[in-house]
């Protein structure tokens, strides 16, 4: 993971805007310092000359993008830490270049015939962390943080249509977005909470046992916390990890639903934690000690 | 997540394929079975008034898409468990309506003016569980299983190249993947790791002494289950819950590095368990008692 928190920005008076590392932990505290290229650059004793070499690099790195014939390829922003697909644009040459001064996802408005920052108008812009092109380079990837829901609808991401539902005449209540199985699972198991509130008809699902009653709960994960362990003390086989491993991270979540704390905090907290605030044992010992 | 798992694909002799689940185990056994609306459907009695159906709903979704110009849509495959970007292409009427009835997700290639589904040369298709379209259904997300590396270089995914390290002339050993949170955390480990078969100097990071020492390892991981138990038994904030969890999650993640265990595979293990094989709390039952 990359990342763009610390650069400098230096805006250019021409449209393109280049940039420059100052004392990016983010990027060499994971790094081996010795990878410092750019850095040494960044050390030479003219400003002027840094910037036009800045400016250099970025020209080189805009043209090696194949834009198409109307002088766009495809954007897509994506959450860095829950993967979710919030949208996807056009980018031409200056939205790209703004992206990589601003770290705000920008693109370019083929309805307005304008550069559109997300987030302009809403305030939810998508923070940039980093980003990608593809094998072709024609298609980009904003990995980024969103300030808040990223659809003009207010919905989390665009993706909230369901083919299959379409095609079922399937009536969803509210926005059913596209969710890769870790997200799957946490809905599943907030709808569980929510029933609970409805009147109960039945044996209780596990679920619902799980988030009714705290001392099971615990003792679950306790329980399947130590089973993962005996995977490896036992030298059982890496299914046996990967099943007990499951077992894990579903009661982690149901007690998660129950606090009211979502996959995508802990992840934050784990981004803070390895790849923006420096190096990652010594806050982890912090942590563990 | 819905899923096209056990949906019946009918070939019609037509461009346009329809189709109709029998039997749909995955949408079915984790929604209310009530909501089951295509179902009722599929049990009336003429079959060609049953396909004359499907094909109008199919031509009808179809007709909703929003295609450019050209006749295309954006089309973005994502990998259904780790949220990985595969790959981007662009999607015609022709390349949906045959994603939907094949379930492997198929492009309109531009340069070769021909449908194509990705993997009918590698064999590495992407086979598609839920298909989602935005909200000016003009970009399509189709949510799928990979059967092996996405991209014609080999790379698991189109999307290696990072502008930053473009910008910073890095030079970068094998490709370097764009990751999300999770993802990027289990390559650092996979990294620390590998780097116990060179020389080691200076005091290990707390990373390496646990991938070395499996006692201190599973000591943790227990004290950390415990810990993030106790934020629920002793009410703690919700800050603390998503730190404890992130402990346990990056201490458990050390012990799948030491196993050899993918997150992706354990992911797979929670989606086989709660959205494809049935009904979750069953399984999870299963695996608790």
């Amino acid at each position: 993971m990359a990342a763009f928190h610390c650069i400098q920005a230096l805006r250019f008076p021409s449209r393109t805007h280049v940039f420059f590392p100052i004392g990016d932990q983010n990027r060499y505290n994971i790094i081996n310092k010795k990878q410092r290229g750019f850095l040494v650059f960044a050390s030479a004793d003219k400003k002027s000359d840094k910037e036009l070499y800045l400016k250099s690099k970025v020209e080189t790195l805009l043209d090696s993008v194949k834009w198409d014939g109307k002088g766009f390829a495809v954007g897509i922003a994506q959450n860095i830490d829950t993967g979710a697909i919030l949208m996807q644009g056009f980018v031409n040459r200056d939205a790209l270049a703004t992206t990589i001064s601003s770290q705000k996802a920008t693109f370019y408005s083929r309805s307005r015939s304008a550069l559109w920052t997300k987030g302009e108008t809403s305030k939810n812009f998508i923070n940039v962390h980093d980003i990608y092109l593809d094998c072709d380079r024609d298609s980009i990837i904003y990995l980024g943080k969103p300030d808040g829901p990223t659809c003009h609808t207010g919905s989390e991401t665009c993706y909230y249509t369901s083919v299959p539902d379409l095609l079922e005449n399937k009536q969803v209540d509210g926005n059913k977005l596209a969710l890769t199985t870790l997200y799957s699972l946490e809905t599943i198991i907030s709808q569980r909470k929510a029933e609970l509130a409805l009147p109960q008809t039945g044996k209780p699902s596990w679920t619902k046992r799980l988030l009714l009653d705290h001392d099971l709960l615990c003792s679950k994960i306790r329980e399947e916390a130590d089973e993962l362990c005996r995977t490896l003390e036992e030298n059982e086989d890496q299914a046996r990890t990967a099943s007990e491993m499951g077992d894990v991270l579903y009661h982690a979540m149901v007690l998660m639903a129950v606090k009211g704390v979502k996959i995508e905090e802990v992840l934050e907290v784990l981004r803070k934690r390895f790849f923006q605030s420096g190096i990652e044992e010594k806050r982890s010992r912090g942590q563990a000690s």
